[in-house]
């Protein structure tokens, strides 16, 4: 590939993206796309004012939605669309300024040095090819080498300078996250799992003696998680027809639907028959130890939510190690109740370390199984091969226009079915370790994809030819850096284009959500359903992290190889800025809060990212005969990792847990201005699942334990169904919060 | 080597073995040996009452010994010699039991098979090669392999049933040594490191301040510690001059020296005039903030102590990060007074993670560089090359004498200079690491010894012949099982020679002291200083413990390759029990207590050996064509992998942290028998370094906190003279604590 041919390519991709992004403009003001374009607008009942009137100016592709994404503040993002969001823009944030640098020093140093490598006659720059701008043009023991190592060291020490700084950013937002959110019952309550069972004492009495005895002053209630029994889904079901009805019924009502619905339909009023039912079911259960069914019930109860009455009471519960066998009563500070996994609390403590262990396992060989289609498809693009293989399709191979296809469009379809295959199985393996909370099974599907993303885009591909043959590298670590600064600048043209096609496209397509954008055509001309689908997306954190991670990965390990790649990625990072603003202020509703818990996962992607560049440089170093660029490269890297450890020192525990001081803080604000009574009494119904179900508004009695109820695994579909009804819970309570807000703000 | 000169080699070593142990058991029957063989007893004061008559009876061997060590119960051992004699001495029982079970299975399963693997004319059996009874002599693809097979599932299972049980032994025992033990300050005390300093406030008004604040209900006093200053020094110079002088006094008392000394010169009556200089230099420091002197106080000042009221506030204290910044205001649960490692408290705690990555690096690169002088000899070895390199010694070289002495002997040089060299240099290692207790020094030392005496005993023996050629095996972790296979069973001979002499000659040398026994003949007779020294040793445990857990791996990994080494090696364990016993019970004093914590680094040496058994067990099976026999190490591996994550979720937790169920439990007792007042006065001056030197009994104000005073790292001389003294502090404590027990138990 030449110069040319790679402006060529570059200049059709822009102007696939300005069309794109011009359709997108044009798109969004068709009222009929709203439910696509301003998913979490509509959660808010915002756009439903508007009047559905037509005018011309709505096909007119404007660049006003560019505007509002970027003149948002930081602190409008955190309030519609919490703290996550923003460290996820910091990301991009972050990605701009190390590229800006990086491209700087690299383009005006790095790039006349390769290019002027080797001397020799040059031909017009456009019709050069490509591999002259990488360090493959310099010759073996050049002495202008020091300008790469240079340009490394700048590299690293501004990346180590910016991710300094946007932990510390981090960190102090989280922070002020914590002090300034208003009180969440997650501070307030310890999930206990693996509760020992007694013979001759309810569950119920256990928990509540152990509380009482060894945390008495600080102890304020709990309830219990119970499987449920046959009797409870026959109520279930029964609950879910009436659903359905109330549902059906309230299509009709049109705009005032959904207040409509969240007030009759979830909040209990016509449902207090089913809630009855439900009451008189647990009280039967409640009788003695000599009911069958009660000890059934006992045996299926696989923990409790204990409610202090502090935050550091909590938390020193969640911390000290409870009783003197690890293995029971175990607790851990409750997930928030909009975040709590329902269907993996059943599964008994006891069974998570191996879960953990078999999850690893099967990812680790997913991961490389997931080599086989690959190297199949890599040896479909060496022709000869797949003559041989295959002879019938020899007259078929003749034709260059298949040759074109297989060679050209395979590798790109199998990193496709990677894409959008890889992210959901990661979910599940996740969702199967038995995390306690949506947002930790997101994290830890994050971590997976990030893996799988790197090894199988960047080191599948880097060894690409025969990889089969090149896994050998594995056994041989000595070898590593030398064979991939042989083969990572070969590589340099596939990678930009990547950039190119995979990284600007898959912002188009984010943009334009043309997945949901045809699905809603055909829902609504083709099927006629004209009312707004219920379901609002949350942001998939688990999937565009390892994407943006990767393209940082490229960015770094090619900006000394081959620095032609980094005003690409630059136009990557500054168009993804932009659209992932838009998509999180209009498209994306969060439906849980991690706290920026996703930063450390970041910042260890991009010192990993740093590293393996400094390794492959080390390579390409040893390879061209430069022993001091060498033993320079080996100190980056010592001073490399060391950053990392203080980072880790330094902030990894703010990520992790929350600070005594703060708490203390916290709950001492809370008790002078008197809202620690209102406080505990919402905590009481805030993780009832009954209560989210058909509104207990009766469960309040505030004194006994509350029991809730959860899903059997195999019903998973209830799950989804769930948490439809969630999010339409939130929304209202947004709504209603919103209104109070208003009628605040009015006084 | 053939089977009868096996046998003469082991004879000998039987011979000298009981020749030893009766010249140990006159030896110890002299009054003048009584220092060294006797050390725990004298510093308990039993032996002081003897009258030193002649009798005949004094120069007979005697079993006595034996006798006594073996009766002495487990409970009896913990009360003289702490928990961690009992854990240590269960690893002996641990090995006993398993290698019984082995020694059965391979010498009546195993030994038969391999002896007759090849259809061929076996000699007389004494003079058979030891090749014979190794798996070399099985055929490649036979199928007796099987029995090789079901002798490593019977070794492993049995090893993990007794692992399990063991685990669970020493953890009940660590939690009824927790529960059964007098009240120790440690556990109401908390280490605080790092504590932000102000301008306009004390240092200790900043302590009391924040503890006051945040724990307001359970804070009851801090200590703050102090480097010294120049003035201070001047003090400490006096008081050393004067304590000499005491001391030079007391050794003309004669026996009621020691008492004396404990009272008047230890106990502080008669050194209040130091007491009372100290107090004023500390209340001049107090005065105010524009004194450049108090200024450079809190400079120098790197922590403090935090006493709170009960033992469950001060381990939440230690477990919650206290402060939103995790490098400040750092909280651990402080050491025993005994256990603490004074001159580590001054390192500013953001140093400590450096050095550890630095203690590793170098520990690392010490492993490797060892190899130099082993390869070297091992060069030697071979008198062909070491001819070709010194042509001048080909004369000498002739000489077969020398040449068996250079071929003989140099290894075991080698192996007894890692042996003597190495353990110091591991815990000058961990000295610098930034411990901030003794035992956590000793345990890190244990750890970093075991993995040199693994890597420079096991791997490079095995890989020997051309060890840096062989290095290349790191770099291919694939070939390890097989080239592993290839050479350990040609090692055989020399680890059961090494077992022979290194380990029964070292159980000898053990029990004789000959060190000791030299330095109190050259003192007492030579020099003639008849007064007995006063310093008692502890126990070794960080290179007493590697060497038995390398004699287990031996022990594992030769099982089914050569299971001749086992009798020797159950010979071993039996001796080594007794030896153990009867040296822990008369020689070693207990000083600081870990509380079992060893038990998990045992725990984890165990599994990493059975681990390396199967590993090259797979190899084995690999090399002679045994596909199912593969298979079947490969489950019984991932098996042997899952039971230690099990006994890590269900134990290791207990040897981490203590319980709150277990603390409360603790508190209440004592506050309900009104103990609690005592202990917290008894707390106040526990940790005063001040009153350990000489004695404070005036510091006991029990309101303002006191200074303690600690040594500059320079002066770590007067660190083993302080040792002397704390050791002696100790034993008159117990002599008065034994002197109520009696007087109680009198009444």
């Amino acid at each position: 590939m030449d110069f040319s041919a790679l402006l060529t390519s570059a200049g059709i991709n822009i102007g696939f993206c300005a069309l794109f992004l011009s359709l997108y403009s044009v798109l969004r003001k068709q009222p009929h796309n709203f439910s696509v374009y301003f998913g979490r607008r509509l959660a808010e009942e915002k756009f439903r004012q508007q009047v559905d009137y037509f005018s011309f100016e709505r096909l007119l592709p404007t660049a006003g939605w560019i505007v509002k994404a970027y003149w948002c503040t930081e602190e409008e993002i955190r309030r519609v669309a919490g703290l996550d969001s923003v460290v996820f823009l910091r990301l991009f944030i972050f990605s701009i300024r190390i590229f800006s640098i990086t491209s700087l020093v690299c383009i005006f140093g790095v790039l006349p040095v390769n290019y002027h490598g080797k001397e020799k006659a040059h031909a017009h720059i456009p019709a050069e090819s490509l591999n002259v701008f990488t360090i493959a043009n310099i010759r073996e023991g050049s002495r202008m080498l020091w300008v790469h190592c240079v340009a490394l060291y700048v590299i690293t020490v501004s990346a180590c300078i910016l991710l300094y700084y946007e932990y510390k950013y981090i960190s102090r937002k989280r922070l002020a996250h914590i002090t300034g959110s208003s009180p969440s019952p997650a501070h307030f309550s310890v999930l206990v799992r693996s509760i020992p069972k007694s013979d001759n004492e309810l569950l119920d009495d256990t928990i509540r003696n152990f509380f009482v005895n060894y945390h008495g002053s600080s102890y304020l209630s709990h309830q219990m998680i119970y499987r449920k029994g046959n009797m409870q889904k026959f109520v279930d079901n029964a609950e879910r027809a009436y659903r359905k009805f109330v549902r059906v019924k309230l299509s009709a009502f049109g705009q005032s639907r959904r207040s409509n619905m969240s007030r009759c339909g979830l909040c209990g009023v016509r449902a207090s028959s089913f809630q009855l039912y439900r009451n008189k079911f647990i009280d039967s259960k409640k009788s003695d130890l000599s009911d069958p069914d009660v000890i059934e019930a006992q045996k299926d109860c696989p923990g409790a939510i204990v409610f202090f009455k502090t935050r550091y009471a909590a938390i020193v519960a969640s911390k000290i190690l409870p009783s003197s066998n690890p293995m029971l009563w175990v607790t851990d500070l409750a997930p928030e109740p909009r975040d709590v996994y329902w269907s993996n609390l059943w599964i008994p403590y006891r069974q998570i370390w191996l879960r953990k262990l078999a999850v690893l396992a099967a990812s680790v060989a997913f991961m490389f199984v997931f080599i086989v289609p690959v190297a199949f498809v890599q040896s479909m693009m060496q022709v000869d091969q797949l003559q041989q293989m295959l002879p019938c399709l020899r007259g078929v191979l003749k034709k260059s226009i298949f040759v074109r296809v297989i060679t050209g469009y395979l590798p790109s379809v199998v990193l496709l079915l990677s894409q959008y295959t890889v992210p959901p199985l990661m979910m599940f393996f996740s969702s199967i370790e038995g995390s306690i909370s949506r947002s930790s099974r997101k994290r830890s599907a994050c971590c997976k994809v990030l893996f799988f993303t790197i090894w199988n885009v960047f080191f599948v591909n880097v060894l690409s030819g025969s990889v089969i043959n090149q896994l050998n590298v594995l056994t041989k670590p000595k070898d590593m850096p030398s064979m991939l600064a042989e083969l990572v600048p070969k590589q340099a043209t596939f990678f930009i284009t990547y950039v190119l096609t995979s990284g600007w496209a898959s912002l188009c397509s984010e943009i334009l959500q043309v997945y949901n954008l045809i699905y809603n055509f055909f829902r609504k001309c083709v099927c006629c359903y004209w009312d707004e689908p219920e379901y609002v997306y949350s942001f998939p954190y688990h999937y565009v992290v390892p994407k943006v991670l990767l393209f940082n990965l490229l960015g770094f390990t090619f900006s000394i190889l081959a620095p032609l790649i980094l005003p690409f990625l630059l136009v990557y990072f500054c168009l993804g800025y932009l659209v992932y603003r838009n998509q999180i202020l209009n498209v994306y509703y969060p439906k849980y809060e991690m706290g920026g818990k996703l930063w450390p996962i970041m910042h260890n992607g991009l010192v990993f990212a740093l590293v393996l560049t400094q390794i492959i440089a080390l390579g390409v170093f040893t390879i061209k005969h430069s022993p001091v660029a060498t033993g320079f490269t080996i100190l980056l890297l010592i001073g490399t990792i060391l950053f990392n450890e203080y980072c880790r020192h330094r902030f990894s525990s703010i990520f992790d847990s929350f600070s005594a001081q703060d708490l203390i803080e916290l709950d001492r604000d809370d008790e002078q201005s008197g809202r620690m009574e209102e406080i505990h009494q919402h905590l009481l119904d805030a993780y009832s699942q009954a209560s989210n179900i058909n509104g207990s508004k009766s469960s309040k009695n505030g004194e006994g334990p509350i029991e809730m109820v959860l899903d059997d695994p195999a019903q998973e579909a209830s799950d989804s169904n769930q948490e439809l009804i969630d999010t339409v819970k939130e929304v209202t309570g947004a709504i209603q919060e919103h209104a109070i807000q208003e009628h605040v703000e009015e006084k």
